[in-house]
């Protein structure tokens, strides 16, 4: 059990999931996650802080690509232009965990405790994306708008997703509702 | 003690504000903020549920007159005339406040469970404004983006407002960043 376990992440998460989803967040506990994974509680607490980490755990992964997203885009690109490259670096990582995002959706959207920590998680999100648009020279209020229309259009756009018939890819439906926002904004009043 | 107070929600309001301010907000008890008052422990939860709502108290005001403002625009109003709407009925009562509007801010910056619910109360906000969209028969999608952006403008604005140096009314800063998220988006890849 102490033994280096190269899968044991994926497998907790995998656990977690398949528990929440049986038998409600708030009724499982971290020995049955480590237990249904055939890990000790302690290789648990080596991967995540607590039950609730394991739905949030790919967030700083999300922030980075989200972040080097933006630094990597042309210097030519404007603020949309930015807010589409941070879209673009969010899908990968989304179609990447495709397999678990339902679940995941409808775990958290069963629970107002990890929908206040969603909005956290997005809070912080828009914080590094505004600032990695400050660093592009784009100025104060310009990126907090950019920033959190990022996370606005990534979240409704994630929402399709999930749910979407035909499967589409995220970054096809994120584009659809970026391009939706701006004739939105684009018309008169 | 026992009798009715008519100012006594606006003087609970006040002590807490200046008791937040000077010593903390995690210093303060409701004990003390009645005593400054000049009221009891059981008049302050005749009005406020604990002291963290003393600060969001406004929230439910502010709710049903941005969904009132929705309602009332003309029938041919755009999308982008609604979230206009929003902020303009959002102005009247970040007007009626102003004098503590600085205070309420700078005590909810310096909390992060304050600032936690902040988030939570403006993600209620959103599904509100959105839902007030839809009844004038915008379409999910396109509901879900102008009420995030309506909330958006409005966190952006306020953050401005209340440390503006020449004091502008918030109306004038808020159309000012719509005016600039439609720039934004607007603009060609």
């Amino acid at each position: 059990m102490g033994r280096w376990q190269p899968d044991a992440r994926m497998r907790l998460q995998e656990a977690a999931l398949a528990l929440y989803s049986e038998r409600g967040y708030d009724e499982t506990t971290v020995a049955q996650i480590a237990e249904r994974a055939g890990l000790t509680k302690r290789t648990f607490f080596r991967y995540f802080a607590d039950k609730r980490e394991v739905l949030f755990w790919g967030a700083q992964f999300l922030e980075q690509r989200m972040v080097a997203g933006i630094d990597a885009a042309p210097a030519s690109a404007s603020v949309f232009g930015l807010i589409g490259a941070a879209l673009d670096a969010a899908a990968v990582q989304f179609e990447e965990v495709r397999e678990f995002a339902g679940q995941r959706y409808r775990i958290i959207s069963s629970s107002p405790e990890l929908q206040e920590r969603e909005l956290i998680k997005t809070a912080s999100l828009a914080t590094a994306i505004a600032s990695a648009m400050r660093k592009r020279g784009i100025g104060e209020t310009a990126a907090d708008l950019a920033a959190h229309t990022a996370t606005t259009v990534m979240h409704i756009a994630y929402t399709q997703w999930v749910e979407d018939a035909e499967q589409r890819p995220f970054e096809q439906i994120a584009r659809q509702a970026l391009g939706q926002l701006r004739e939105l904004v684009a018309a008169a009043e």
